[in-house]
């Protein structure tokens, strides 16, 4: 069930491309994209501003999903998630939340205090406010027909407390 | 007063620098990235993505601002205004106004029916908020703390009707 997390290598580029094609929810200029990003970080690393990390199935090394996220330019502990994905042959086996999970104590570490995640209101169809709901992400903003008359683009956000800094507060 | 719009070139980099550095309201990052996008319009021109005009006195070729915008990625018809900057030495004289409204017209021959403005709360004090007033802007959403605590993201919006199809719909 839970999986092994780790950065995303060369060698997973493949599988991550084919989920992005199954998943059924991107276009192929966002395939595109999120594999633009991906090279990006696996040119430059980390100083590619794209973190990029797979989780893959426990025994079998397979990539199941991927998450994207990166700090936000021009602000001060603001980062962006910009892309998340899980295989549709696994989904609802807790990938995408181990990615998210994942991703906040990834931004906490590196001082972050706010998760972003900008989604279109097309996609939010299903089960996708049910996934951000349930992660504790609340809609911060809408912006109307934003992708293109009538796709809205909504963005999600969790603040994040440093570490220790909840616990802490309740001593008060 | 009116001036001569043109596409920015390279002779204008410098005068456009020094606009951004003595304007008072952009951090050192800021103009470094407000330069960023000027060096990829120099160097791809419209396959940049950052189209970037300056704005001339008339007599003297002498620029007194420049805007830079561009298609907002992964959508259909929605651009964004990245940066408006006029000399602080010659502002109040319609310089701005006028990259704005050309601005418009362009977004509105390219296809647009967006055009969206990210601002800081903290530059919306003094004039900003009348300035995109007085143009038709409306804020649209508002991003709490976005660049750093107590500074949020605000998102001005102006919808644009095609050429010819706000005088065609008075005759119905």
């Amino acid at each position: 069930m839970s999986g092994r997390l780790r950065a995303l290598e060369r060698r997973d580029r493949d599988a991550v491309e084919d989920i992005l094609r199954r998943a059924g929810n991107f276009t192929p200029t966002e395939v595109a994209t999120a594999l633009e990003l991906i090279d990006a970080w696996l040119t430059r690393g980390d100083a590619s501003e794209y973190l990029t990390y797979v989780v893959a199935a426990l025994e079998e090394d397979a990539v199941r999903g991927y998450v994207c996220f990166g700090p936000a330019p021009l602000t001060e502990g603001t980062f962006d998630l910009y892309w998340i994905a899980v295989d549709p042959d696994f989904q609802g086996r807790g990938y995408g939340q181990e990615l998210l999970r994942f991703t906040e104590e990834d931004v906490r570490r590196r001082g972050g205090r706010w998760l972003l995640i900008e989604t279109s209101s097309q996609e939010t169809y299903g089960d996708t406010t049910r996934f951000y709901d349930r992660a504790g992400f609340g809609l911060i903003a809408r912006v109307p027909e934003y992708y293109r008359p009538g796709d809205d683009k909504l963005i999600y956000g969790k603040r994040l407390v440093r570490a220790g800094l909840a616990s802490n507060s309740h001593t008060i």
